[in-house]
């Protein structure tokens, strides 16, 4: 192939910064990277060496590479959702025009406290082909092996080699690589559902105070059950280290980048979630798996994905995760509380859960709301000046105008400019502790032909100003010809669709609504418990088309309402059908919700008003 | 007064950058830091609002100020000696040419975690007239009311609007500004002497694993002495937290600096040290006091003053140094481990102490010395081309040249280049637990006419490669005309001078002297023990014209020589005198001490050999 001078220069103006011209194809192996020894500082040493170069692809042979931390680069990062610390990377991916990691079907095998990768402040950055695993997870998987009514103990057999343990004044200590976790957060598997067991609560080991055991023989070990549930001999009890020392190692970091791309790798385990993108335009996810290895019952430690004050399109098709001990994705802004008005437009504010301290909440030119934090609803829109941050909690933001009076109750902060529209189409959520899809932006969303079987509710709409602080309210958002698969197994009211901001009791409702236009049309649901959709300060709501299978896999339940609607307005619920149920499926409604229309509806029962 | 243009232009070269045409003195009034409300974020503003500017006086109003750490700028930081973390500061003094900061004599009360004074990366930076005080200190102070030899148990009295406490499952935790410390570190203090207790360390509680204590009434807490000597009634046992988040919080932290001066500055508390110097070139502390306020016993919790990696000058005149809970001064650099050869003159080290972990070891220009482990002696010397920090533990750095063939055994660096001269007159260092001052650096070293009278050895010069790895082997050092009073009220073999490197089992002397010229000359020493000096591979030691007086203070002891040789070369031992003990104090040598003159000492008895 020939090119002319012109001919390049043709090519260099289409292509931009991404020129074909310019890109490097570098091979690992050249600079010492090779299977079967600690990778991590000749990979750090090549990652430097290219820095500030642009169009780069690092290239892994295929075999399995370790990545110790002891010559790891290290920084104190604040990573939302997460542990804050000083944290040591394998792929420390700063400041990159178009990188690119291909793993080449290579296995990245991580050992101790290490965060496998981190992008931050990268223009284009691409992980393919590869799979993250760790030598020891983050937990420690036992398995249940006698309970005893009468003496209201259980035993656990396990495995030593893979959860090493030991026993120091009556309690045990697991341990790991280069640490120790206490018997902490804990949730009892099955394996014949690979799932958490049907209405796993009742069997939680409450950890508030020290959980004292016995030496039951070489590989057991007794537990008290101090009058909670025993759990079934077969069943598998997790356990997962205690805040805050839980959720220090995400596999995948994103910050402060635009346009990443993941495709085609698989997290086996992770100090946290798999990944983790934060301030960040455009992030595309594409066959990405979150799942266990097979000798293992749980994936990651935390959410599959999570996305906070991302804009751009936060985009996932043909993903698969499952075993994760936490959700498939949240997508969210964070609202902040205002401790102090300074005068001259100056707030200084702080974040509001210890786990999002750190976070980059504005930066000059943003569009803010400010907020009555009773109502959660907005009363004024202006512009970010300035941010000067304090410490991790606090920060002194400067907006262009505020309001001639501000009300004497107190204040939020939300951020207006960094939400993201949301695509999801044929992904697979199952199998994992908590929600399918936490769902709350501002940008347009769309959930299509996805299969969702999650233990808690399928798709989260909230906006709380309350636990998590997760804003805001949605605007937006169709869930279409989805999948819903033995919703809610860890029983309750549980539903495929749950939209309602989360309030105080401090807090209540305002004059508007919180949420809008939620379509949830032509799923297919297969229940056990019947329930489809609960709504609550939503305008604009289409429950349409939808098939509700009963499911017997799990205890049935009517309970609850199928649909039920409060202070809602402008709905529409028609043509949905409901079939195999003993009793029908309730329609239900507040009688603060207006302008509503439900009609043929088949195998559904009605409102009485 | 008048100027002309050509004076103003003689005044500007004179004075170079300390110009007088462009000081400016700023009081603080006028930007919103007044008494009695959280001056953090004003004070804040006024520096950020003087950023880059030089020459500057931050002139405070005589009042009590109030410090706490909501608002307070944050950064991680290592600090030598400390414990490393997310520290919020009240003054943070990055990057100034000359700053000042004149308190007036006002008072600076701090609360809750916050690091008072850092200066960073200031060339010229001046502290005077005030003092730092927190609201409730990093120690509780309780009071022995009962003890029990039956039943092996003592009690205590405790203020508790000063030390508030709770008891849980069984232990005692002291509630702090934010956070609790459960009972740790400790040592029993006499009110009469204000000092640690004769002995203290027989009345040590074990706190490895956790202290039962019962409560014994509503302000009385009793503890089981598990065979530890009970303390005396009207004792006072002071706890003092635990590793590693016991010394988060010095109260003035120096790094990277140049002239840095320190006058009239009182420090009545800190969670660490009073003053922390790392890196910084000239240090000149003036009338600096560490004491206790009238209500308390203790002053500091770890050391009132220390210096690691310095140069130029550190100078201490007038000072007064009591109460702390360490010693009086240390100044001494650091030995790191080398973990690995890379080939092409690069080696990998790490720290070796982590409370060390984040110290800058080295930068490019620095003659560093390349030492056997083992022996602790040099064999090369050789100049620093480039170091790569990979994370706190660890860096990799580049030398000029290396041997052509490098020992096989263990190995160490040692930086030459930042060791400073040290010049201490007319300082009091008294009434502390631990030494007075340790002494480990190049530089020459005069000691003259200070009252030292700790609980551990007077001045220590040790150099040591296997606890806290603090380097190196001393040049020349002056100790004249001091007093050292009752030195070594811990009991057992402590020595006014003790001059020794410390050595792990696997290492040995080798065949050179560690230490060089050490002359200790003309000092007064009252003692109970009749202790002098003990002194292990010193080439060129003079202990000359030193007077011995008994004391009655202690109880008596003749256990140990008084001065005793260790492999020592060029040794004059000439025109001590001992008086009014029962037992002539002994002078004692190895065999392996060679050129030794002893002469004209009265009141000794002359060496056996």
């Amino acid at each position: 192939m020939k090119f002319n001078l012109l001919g390049l220069l043709i090519l260099l103006t289409s292509f931009g910064t991404t020129s074909l011209a310019h890109a490097e194809e570098i091979s690992v192996a050249d600079h010492g990277v090779v299977p079967g020894q600690d990778a991590t500082y000749p990979l750090l040493r090549l990652i430097q060496s290219v820095e500030g170069e642009s169009n780069i692809t690092l290239v892994f042979p295929k075999g399995t590479y370790k990545f110790l931390p002891d010559n790891a680069l290290e920084q104190f990062r604040a990573v939302s959702n997460h542990d804050n610390s000083l944290k040591r990377m394998a792929f420390p991916l700063f400041g990159f025009n178009n990188i690119t990691i291909d793993g080449g079907g290579s296995t990245f095998l991580f050992h101790g406290r290490i965060s496998p990768v981190v992008i931050d402040g990268c223009h284009g950055a691409t992980l393919k082909n590869f799979s993250i695993d760790w030598d020891k997870p983050f937990q420690s998987e036992l398995t249940v092996v006698e309970n005893d009514t009468e003496e209201d103990t259980f035993t656990v057999e396990v495995d030593r080699d893979r959860y090493p343990y030991s026993i120091k004044h009556g309690e045990v200590w697991f341990e790991r690589d280069g640490w120790s976790d206490p018997f902490g957060s804990n949730i009892v598997f099955d394996p014949n559902t690979q799932s958490p067991i049907y209405n796993t609560k009742k069997y939680g080991v409450n950890y508030s105070k020290p959980v004292k055991v016995t030496a039951a023989g070489k590989n057991r070990i007794r537990f008290n059950a101090r009058g909670r549930a025993l759990p079934p001999v077969g069943s598998v009890l997790i356990t997962y280290g205690v805040n805050p020392t839980s959720r220090l190692c995400p596999a995948i970091h994103i910050a402060n980048s635009s346009d990443v791309r993941v495709e085609n790798v698989t997290v086996y385990a992770a100090g946290g979630m798999a990944l983790i993108a934060e301030r960040t335009e455009n992030v595309t996810l594409e066959k990405m798996v979150v799942t266990s290895t097979p000798d293992r019952l749980v994936a990651t430690r935390a959410d599959a994905t999570h996305f906070v004050g991302c804009r751009g399109t936060v985009k996932l098709e043909n993903c698969l995760f499952e075993h994760m001990l936490d959700d498939g994705i949240n997508v969210h802004g964070a609202y902040v509380k205002v401790e102090e008005y300074l005068g001259e437009n100056r707030f200084i504010c702080a974040i509001s859960h210890p786990q999002q301290w750190g976070l980059t909440f504005a930066s000059p030119g943003d569009q803010v709301a400010i907020l009555s934090r009773e109502t959660v609803l907005p009363f004024h829109q202006t512009v970010v000046e300035n941010v000067v941050v304090l410490n991790e909690e606090r920060f002194v933001i400067t907006v262009s105008d505020v309001p001639e009076e501000l009300p004497t109750g107190p204040l939020s902060l939300e951020n207006l400019t960094w939400y993201p529209d949301v695509v999801m189409k044929h992904n697979t959520i199952r199998q994992n502790r908590a929600r399918g899809a936490l769902i709350t932006t501002k940008g347009k969303v769309l959930i299509d032909s996805n299969y969702f079987s999650s233990q808690m509710h399928g798709i989260l709409i909230e906006g709380d100003n309350k636990k998590w602080y997760e804003s805001g309210g949605v605007q937006d958002v169709t869930i279409s010809n989805n999948v819903f698969d033995n919703i809610g197994f860890e029983g309750g009211a549980v539903y495929p669709l749950l939209a309602s901001p989360l309030l105080t009791d401090e807090q209540r409702l305002g004059e508007g609504h919180f949420h809008r236009n939620v379509r949830f049309i032509n799923n297919t649901i297969r229940s056990f418990n019947g329930l489809v959709a609960q709504t609550r300060s939503v305008r604009g709501l289409t429950i349409s088309g939808n098939k509700l299978d009963f499911s017997s896999d799990y205890p049935a339940n009517n309970e609850f309402p199928s649909i039920d609607l409060h202070y809602c307005d402008d709905v529409n619920i028609v043509d949905n059908t409901a079939t195999g149920f003993d009793h029908e499926p309730v329609i239900a409604q507040s009688p603060d919700s207006t302008n509503v229309k439900i009609e043929n509806n088949v195998g559904f029962r009605a409102p009485s008003g």
